[in-house]
């Protein structure tokens, strides 16, 4: 069993070698794939993941009227005319049970697109760490766990996330590369205050200085819950289709 | 003052915003920058670093005779009609004083031409962590420590690097990136056993079990060395140009 961990998409120089036929975990913990993992856990019935904003108002616009939400960020912020903006706290039960939901996130859709070969592609965040974990080692498949990232620079809530994934997985160290093994070890460390160990972390200070600071408190609540989405055919559901 | 620490050279994504005009450190720690320090610690006037096998022959073949030495290996040991491989141990006074070494290794070259645009190049090692830590630290720039990695990999003993090179900058930690930080972090935790810290790591278990476990714990030794290499116009020196 082979168990790669990849500090950004960016740096998958052979994904051939090391995403294709293999279990594959994209990690955007603050916020992409937390806020994926709640609001399917309040009953979104997919997400559509889209690069580009316009290219979001495009494929809302080809959806049946009162079906879909507009959701997104940029520089942090909700997007204007859209209906959410990255705040998993926006995703209550009222506000997207049954719904579409299209989804605009740069470092998100990048990491998705990097695992493209892969046989299965699943969404992990602190929230739902255990469940995902368990899951791609139940798969019985070699794991890629592919950190998001921000504009190609490593940050250490996607590495932590990694290491609670990989923790929770009962894979088998030996088969860990350098930053795999890292990563459970920073985890093991910090385990008992995840938030703590942002501190002076780039990107949780700039949402805190956003005004985000309960998000990120969300975020790294670990095990919150116990969806898997999975990415599969340009949506991403609870079920691997 | 910024302070990014890049997990491999793939990953630098904007180098225009994060290498250009700063100054850079390559660290290739098992073995290629420790065996460049040690070289040149010896006496050896210069080395070229060249990506090819081929193209270290041509280089070789248009010096002086008796100038140059062909050095580098091809997974993990020396080329074929080549004078030295890439054990830092070879590199003695005796063997290297005066002369210029045509050297070829894969992940440092592409990490040298990752930081083409710097305003310097520094060559940093374990074993020359300190010099070279205090060198960017008075250059009242922005630091890039970019990591060679191993085929794109992150490996821990270029991250445990660059935590003791930026640990003896003196750089502020609030002008460092989540890696810069982290590498400080887990250098300091690893100072009192180096070598045992990359226990199960993945390219100090392969040069042992090839047989090089003694350059191994050479290359971890920190601060056998004062010198500080640097890479301007093709070669590598002691001296800045």
């Amino acid at each position: 069993m082979r168990i790669h961990t990849f500090p950004t998409p960016q740096s998958i120089v052979d994904p051939g070698e090391t995403v294709r036929g293999r279990f594959a975990v994209v990690i955007d913990t603050l916020r992409a794939t937390t806020v994926i993992a709640a609001a399917l856990a309040a009953g979104a019935e997919r997400i559509i993941p889209v690069a580009e904003v316009e290219e979001a108002r495009k494929v809302y616009a080809g959806l049946p009227e009162g079906a879909a939400l507009l959701c997104g960020e940029r520089g942090g912020n909700r997007i204007e005319g859209f209906h959410h903006g990255n705040s998993p706290l926006e995703f209550t039960p009222e506000a997207v049970r049954g719904r579409t939901l299209v989804m605009t996130t740069t470092n998100g859709t990048r990491a998705i697109l990097a695992c493209a070969g892969a046989a299965k592609l699943a969404l992990g965040a602190m929230v739902n760490a255990s469940a995902v974990g368990r899951a791609a080692g139940a798969s019985g498949m070699d794991v890629a766990a592919v950190c998001a990232g921000t504009r190609g620079f490593f940050t250490l809530e996607d590495v932590l996330t990694a290491g609670a994934i990989l923790s929770a997985s009962g894979l088998p160290e030996d088969g860990m590369d350098d930053l795999s093994r890292l990563a459970v070890d920073i985890y093991r460390r910090n385990a008992g205050d995840l938030t703590g160990a942002l501190r002076g972390c780039a990107h949780a200070r700039f949402l805190a200085e956003a005004g985000y600071g309960k998000d990120v408190e969300y975020c790294m609540g670990l095990d919150r819950l116990d969806t898997v989405p999975y990415y599969a055919g340009g949506e991403i559901r609870l079920t691997s289709n």
